[in-house]
């Protein structure tokens, strides 16, 4: 398609980049923010580009932070000794949504996964030694998606921390095989973190 | 539902301040945003500022433009004498994705609607009686949509112009009743242009 003008095409360019939005969603959307007061598309603006400049990660677990310790770490009325290893910030949101779990987060950053490439070293394993090493960690809860990738990552994880006294435990699948994490109902992932069972290399 | 990080809080908000982008699917284009290189979402910011403050109108048709006169005003080979009356500036990229239309258009920027307090001067109608003052133009196509919208504003123009000596057509229904015409294929679409009929107030 022909743009009658170069801003108006770089501008659906650069919003057709986005995933799930193709050219006619990119023109519908910028044709919308024409019509609104040039402040809306200027806040917008603004607040992407703040986005990925300002944003800060917790030193600690790894999730989002306005400051170097995020607040979940730093609240002194959450236990130690629960830490919960999801894969994605998005997890750490989706099981502080429940309000079903009072423990400590380590976010990975993504999950094993050969076809992507993706080995263990990317991966934030070694803030997992760290958190091990005082022996205030009781339960090491892993809360992966239940697909071959979150299960190769609990395993590689299990396999290198099995001699350490922590005790592991893995989310109910109340979740069906196959789901990503983050689709799960606020119930569904409510309840499987608190009938969490113990991690059996086997299952 | 709560977000570990103000700076990420705030792209959410205005992310979901965009038609049919709810918290959710905000959520994840944010996070999109933030695991791809900072460049992305920076000229992703930048480009919608720009599209707001930089964009500008073709004086004389109303469609935008990168200078005072649009491209297509200023294309000495198209002819003056047919004038092509469409809502809005999407509707003149669809026409002319066609290929099929080598006249001029008005770009009337909305359709009169009483429900949404629309009224006729808020749409360019002036710039038809400027238009249809020198005698130029020989035929003036309405390019609306097959809504009431569009046959009201279509009769309101009709009626106000009757008495000039300029033939009123109107694009034929090759799309059905009730469809706004920026959802026709580009075949149906350059085919009711050729097809178009006179203007009858009756029909
Ligand atoms: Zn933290
Ligand atoms: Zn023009």
């Amino acid at each position: 398609m022909d743009y009658p003008s170069k801003v108006l095409a770089k501008a659906v360019d650069e919003i057709s980049g986005l995933p799930g939005i193709g050219k006619k969603s990119a023109l519908r959307l910028a044709l919308h923010l024409l019509k609104q007061p040039e402040s809306q598309a200027i806040a917008l603006g603004d607040s992407l580009k703040k986005l990925v400049t300002d944003i800060k990660y917790c030193k600690n677990c790894h999730n989002f932070s306005d400051a170097e310790i995020c607040e979940i770490c730093d609240n002194p009325k959450r236990t130690e000794e629960l830490l919960c290893v999801v894969e994605d910030v998005r997890d750490v949101m989706a099981i502080e949504n429940t309000g079903k779990f009072r423990g400590k987060y380590l976010v990975l950053g993504g999950k094993i996964s050969p076809m992507e490439g993706i080995g263990p070293n990317k991966l934030n394993i070694s803030s997992i030694e760290k958190k091990l090493e005082n022996g205030i960690v009781k339960e090491l809860i892993f809360a992966l998606s239940a697909t071959m990738e979150g299960d190769t990552t609990a395993y590689y994880i299990y396999k290198k921390f099995k001699s350490s006294p922590v005790r592991f435990s893995t989310i109910a699948r109340g979740i069906s095989v196959g789901d990503e994490l983050e689709y799960a109902d606020e119930i569904s992932l409510g309840r499987s973190i608190q009938n969490r069972l113990p991690y059996n290399e086997k299952d």
